[in-house]
């Protein structure tokens, strides 16, 4: 028997914390004086009202958690935070329509950035406030879950990094989820305050600095401005993006180190080897193409290079440069990138680094195997042979990546869009990173989609986030069963 | 060391065979007084001169093939085969640049039916007959290598199907080589003379009849008529192509046992069930969206869909009908049956149906791995389960092709082509299918590419037809090693 009163009990204290954070940005909303404020208010008290009645009428339920309720609160977490999110944007009327809202909330608290707004700019603060909070805290349960929970699970691999984890009592649930999120979220909140103050020198205004670092340290990608971050033309700016979104789409147990001054560990490690090496190399293609054959001086062409591949690969989707308007090869290179994603226990989607690493890995290897049918050739990773199983179970996650991929794409093409947008508008809500390709690229947005697609994308969203079988899992009737 | 003499003795022996069907397609020539009789003769005496010496100067050599030589010989075959195939077309002047014949002659024998040819109804009838033959042989060296040889190798699972070749002795390389090989081309030569027969009845002269039959079996796709099938505008010659490609595009054990009326077991291979599974579904859907929005009637929108389908499940490559005026979600439909490709044992290119079919399994079971992680849930194909090293095995394979599909696009896209005909062209080499989508769709062709492309695609339909690690591993220095 699951248990149905636990599920509900988490679901009402979650609900309580989407209505404390609602409670904020309708500080925000008062601050600026603006017609939002009755909207977030409302729907904050919705939380908060929901939440307490869900609480109370579970009070004397069983406190076990196992497996399966686990699979439960997690895809339903998502879920709910985005069937209340939305209502404020609907309330005060700024997006009328509440498949719209609701696309905009999930692409928010599953850190896509993937948007259905015309005019981001003229949004009311409070709003805007909220729309980018849905993604920092998107960011803080990834962390949680990528770090804590999943690897529980033994979902695609997560295992792997388990031991990463600075956590004194690995065996415990409850203390040990508890101790590695205060840690984490610790680095997380401290990235985010810096990349404010930096972001506020480099000439941003305040609002626009915290907004634009939530987004960046979720790896989200909304932006308080139309023009994404190309707005405030500024290298400065740019620049300081670059590095937090890079530091986000890496491991958090890593950052963690670093901040422990243990270099070592970082620089040891192989998945931070090869997502560094990625972005080298594609940047340094790109930006000598976009140098010899865009007409751009080498900085700049350096800076745009290197700016749209963190953002892609980090799954972030910030953009300073109309991609799309490159040459045709680079185009497909950053295609090709939408299906890296950033490290695993990063704020990262898509297949993930130190999955593609193994991928390559595994690859090589299986040559040398051929040649030696009868050698035993273990992969290793991190100077450790990684047992077959997480192999097979790893290139299981990458070839359901890929069928969920080629199949949703016809879904959309079924719409009456072309192979490119299709394509394009379910690398980028799959992988979590926002504007895809074709008539979903940097400079457009979602807004044409019809209805069902949009309700389709985010689910894409969703199970993208969640990796994949969180969610698949609880439609296989083997889940059900006794 | 690898018994060089015995490779180049090998090569000798092959080219007097590739001597004494040019001497055929000569006669062909002579037969209706064209021009092409003295560049199919000369060519012919090349093969057998240079025959006949690399014959005698390794008279003395080891007799001893192991699996090294093996590989080199496989992949050399398939090259000097096309070096020499390619003569007849540039000393003839009917393809003056020897890049174009190349191309033509690795897409012949590679069974790709990609061509360059911008009026192929120009060409000499010996030539056009040439031509179809490399098809033809083509189709033969890969039943042997698919199912006698590479499960030997032990290539991307393909040692599966060991157990169902019906040949004596397992045990001695030579004798099953010899037998399978006698047993399968007997069923070969049957289908193509029944289908030759039934084109003729149809209303084909006896030329084109011989030369689609060729071309059906071996799933190649070449045409006499630049229109490809849809010049002779009958349905009952379409009906029969699709049968015989459908066949082509079945393992020829199954038919084999079809023809001894044990249809019993042809019904019980869940590769069969699959492919079978994969030509209605795909069929009923595309059929229709063609009656529903192609005004079309409903058998015309069925029998088109049929054709297209078959034709690129199966890899062959005729044409009835551009499918790259149907409706977008069916150009991804179709894109994606790209990466299906014929059963395991035809003579179909790409990824192949028992490796799909293993995929889909392997991630349903995965599913079932995560609700009961410490149960072993096999995945089971014919009512056996497959040992987690095989299933790694074709899992590694699928990763590898999409990498290899991935990055090719990007070299494609570098020569200034688009997204879609980058992704269509790749995928429609490697896969051996021939019409991609982009401007290499089914009623345009690849003259327009650049040299340095065609080379590069010639080489993708090589590595796509030796099943991608028979040609890689010769690149890979553990290969060389001692």
């Amino acid at each position: 028997m699951i248990n149905k009163k636990i599920i509900i009990q988490v679901m009402g204290l979650l609900l309580l914390i989407e209505g404390f954070f609602l409670g904020v940005s309708s500080l925000v909303s008062l601050f600026y004086g603006q017609y939002d404020f009755s909207a977030l208010i409302t729907t904050s008290l919705i939380c908060f009202s929901t939440g307490t009645i869900l609480w109370f009428i579970t009070k004397n339920a069983n406190k076990n958690i196992g497996k399966r309720e686990g699979y439960i609160i997690v895809s339903f977490v998502w879920i709910i935070f985005s069937l209340f999110g939305a209502l404020p944007f609907v309330i005060s009327g700024a997006i009328p329509s509440y498949t719209d809202a609701f696309f905009e909330t999930m692409s928010g608290f599953t850190t896509t950035g993937a948007s259905i707004l015309n005019d981001i700019e003229a949004m009311p603060f409070g709003l805007l406030f909220w729309r980018s909070l849905t993604q920092w805290l998107g960011g803080m349960g990834i962390i949680v879950l990528s770090i804590a929970i999943l690897p529980m699970f033994g979902i695609g691999g997560m295992q792997l990094f388990v031991a990463e984890v600075p956590g004194p009592t690995p065996d415990k649930l409850h203390p040990r989820i508890k101790e590695t999120a205060k840690r984490l979220w610790g680095i997380y909140m401290l990235f985010t305050i810096i990349e404010i103050i930096l972001l506020k020198i480099g000439g941003m205004n305040w609002f626009d600095a915290i907004n634009h670092s939530f987004t960046t340290m979720a790896t989200g990608g909304y932006s308080t401005k139309q023009a994404s971050v190309a707005h405030f033309d500024s290298p400065f700016i740019d620049y300081v993006i670059i590095v937090f979104m890079f530091i986000a789409g890496t491991n958090f147990t890593l950052s963690y180190f670093a901040l422990h001054l243990k270099f070592g560990k970082v620089f040891k490690n192989e998945e931070f080897r090869y997502y560094l090496g990625f972005v080298v190399i594609f940047t340094l293609i790109i930006a000598t193409s976009l140098w010899f054959y865009g007409g751009f001086n080498i900085e700049k062409s350096f800076r745009d290079s290197l700016f749209q591949v963190v953002s892609i690969i980090t799954t972030t989707g910030f953009a300073t440069a109309d991609y799309l308007q490159w040459m045709p090869f680079t185009i497909v290179m950053i295609f090709a990138l939408m299906f890296f994603g950033g490290s695993a226990g990063s704020t990262g989607g898509s297949i993930k680094i130190v999955r593609i690493t193994l991928l390559l890995k595994n690859s090589y290897q299986e040559l040398k195997r051929i040649i030696h049918p009868n050698a035993i050739i273990p992969v290793r990773i991190n100077g450790k042979s990684v047992p077959p199983q997480i192999i097979s179970n790893i290139l299981a996650f990458v070839v359901f990546y890929m069928l969920i991929s080629i199949g949703s794409s016809v879904v959309i093409a079924s719409l009456g869009y072309d192979i490119e947008t299709s394509l394009g508008a379910v690398a980028a809500t799959l992988g979590n990173i926002g504007p895809g390709i074709g008539r979903v690229g940097p400079i457009e947005n979602y807004a044409h989609i019809p209805d069902f697609g949009k309700w389709f994308l985010s689910f894409l969203m969703l199970i993208g986030r969640l990796e994949l079988f969180t969610v698949i899992v609880l439609f296989s009737p083997a889940f059900w069963k006794k």
